[in-house]
């Protein structure tokens, strides 16, 4: 058996798509257009890509983009008052400050800062606990992005057994949460955990986010199991000068024989974060507007 | 083989000794004298017998308990006038408010309204976002008296099989997240599990925080478990005006045969909560003057 690859960069137009139809109909019926402020702190050349991107990706579903670009020297009090201002700005639906910050500044501080409404990264104490507690949060973006397709590739996920390997704040733990939410019996797996093998070889849906290259092997699969790979990790170049391989969590090759269905990497789970953003300002903007939530684009 | 069988009463009294122990020395160290306020609304005789009891154990362990009764009737303002006058107080370093309150009122804006610093019972969203992304919170006391048992019974517990059984926000979620830290694999089941039966035959370690009674069967556990049996079912009468026998989620008689240790119902987890939430008050007194945790008494 070969699985089928989960093409997430199709995965991902897809959300895009749906998220520009639905700005769309907003603007038609409401008059309102939802608005993201992404703030930049410093000039590190990755985020400022990061940021482009996350700007022309907004403004292509219709969004309104905000861009804050502060100096890596500025004082936090100076941010906080450009968070404070974006709280309370009816037009921003989302905000997101990309990290790393400069190290005079503290990220959970920033993250508390932000309105829990407008926190799309879905990062604060707040929309854990509301993500904890069963109430209506904003959820981490790559978590959310995993919980789609295998919506997408699974339907309803009730009864199923899931293994989510690895247990951060970013990924792992929402994910058990999320999936716990959507009626699957969830185990959360980790670096103390004794029997990995032995766990993942029960699991319908296995989601591997550790950031160690291919440890999950083809033969912890069970036949016909949907492998999530989140894993984004470097491998050495193999040639001086070259840029080595991307890989995930999961031994491709292997797994791919096993499974009934697997995300690569690239091309898997990346695509979605960026999509899920979008996805989630919509849905900040619906609540923030008494509109009913987004279909097919919130946990 | 018989399991041990862990006395709660005992466990708890254990509990409050440590916490009267603490009290002295912090008494005698700073000058400090922990405080717990409690609040009733209305006149519900059960809930009046429970408010009693906090106080009686709550002045036995030298700690001052404040007692406020308000009217069935009281209007929201009041009761929250009364609260945000807790909040501010310096004296008081843990408030609760007996639930059920009367239907005029919301439970969830009720708990929101008390400082998560303050938050004895562990019940806002705050508490619930700051256990699940690992920093310090209030932690609700039934899975604290758990996770305390668990601790003393198997000493470190990471690594070991955890099943959970039910998914409530007052007892299996924070279960969960609590042996996770603890570095246990954790499983999480509920009604939608399919085989809940094998997934309990794997476990080290079962909490059962289901409201069935006598449902875990003796055959389920897995030789030498730890069993922690949260359940508190009534029987019907066997004779008329009679009361039903008291049982927990688990076949107490089966299981005890097999478990390597077992928490009776009566006398098992239920003598915890007081006792925890005298600790949580300890907690939260320190932490309000930047000393340092009480020693064994916190998650
Ligand atoms: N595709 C995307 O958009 C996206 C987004 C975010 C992250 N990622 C990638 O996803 C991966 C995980 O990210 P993260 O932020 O969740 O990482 P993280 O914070 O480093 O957490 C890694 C988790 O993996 C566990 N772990 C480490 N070694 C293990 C082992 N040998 N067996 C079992 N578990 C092990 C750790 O357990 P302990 O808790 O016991 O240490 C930890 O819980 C990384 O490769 C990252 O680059 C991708
Ligand atoms: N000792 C104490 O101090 C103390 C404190 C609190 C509670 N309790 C007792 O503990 C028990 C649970 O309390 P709770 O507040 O957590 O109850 P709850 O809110 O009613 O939650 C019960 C949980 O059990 C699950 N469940 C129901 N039937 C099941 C079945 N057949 N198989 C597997 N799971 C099943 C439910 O699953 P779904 O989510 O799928 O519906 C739910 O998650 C009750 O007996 C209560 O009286 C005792």
């Amino acid at each position: 058996m070969t699985a089928k690859i989960i093409d997430g960069k199709a995965f991902a137009a897809d959300v895009r798509a749906r998220v520009a139809e639905q700005v769309a109909a907003m603007k038609a019926a409401h008059g309102i257009t939802p608005g993201l402020a992404v703030v930049l702190v410093g000039e590190d050349p990755a985020s400022q890509v990061y940021v482009r991107s996350k700007g022309e990706k907004t403004r292509e579903v219709g969004m309104n983009s905000f861009e804050y670009k502060l100096p890596a020297d500025v004082p936090e009090a100076e941010l906080y008052a450009l968070i404070d201002k974006l709280n309370a700005d009816p037009q921003v639906h989302g905000i997101l400050c990309q990290f790393p910050v400069p190290p005079h500044l503290s990220e959970r501080d920033i993250i508390a800062r932000i309105s829990a409404e407008k926190d799309v990264d879905g990062l604060s104490v707040i929309n854990a606990g509301r993500l904890a507690t069963g109430q209506k949060a904003m959820v981490s973006c790559t978590p959310l992005g995993c919980l789609m397709m295998l919506r997408d590739e699974r339907g309803d996920l009730s009864g199923l057994d899931a293994v989510v390997i690895g247990r951060s704040n970013l990924v792992g733990k929402p994910m058990g949460q999320l999936l716990l939410r959507d009626n699957c019996t969830v185990t959360m797996t980790h670096s103390r955990t004794r029997d990995l093998a032995e766990a993942i070889r029960r699991a319908d849906i296995v989601v591997a986010a550790v950031g160690v290259p291919e440890m999950v092997k083809g033969d912890w699969i069970k036949p016909g199991a949907t492998v999530i790979d989140v894993g984004m990790n470097r491998l050495p170049p193999e040639e001086e000068g070259g840029k080595g391989r991307l890989v995930g969590d999961v031994d491709f090759a292997a797994a791919k024989e096993v499974a009934g269905a697997i995300t690569p990497v690239p091309g898997g789970v990346g695509p979605m974060t960026i999509a899920c953003l979008l996805a989630n300002t919509l849905t900040a903007t619906c609540r923030a507007n008494g509109l009913p939530e987004p279909e097919g684009l919130t946990a």
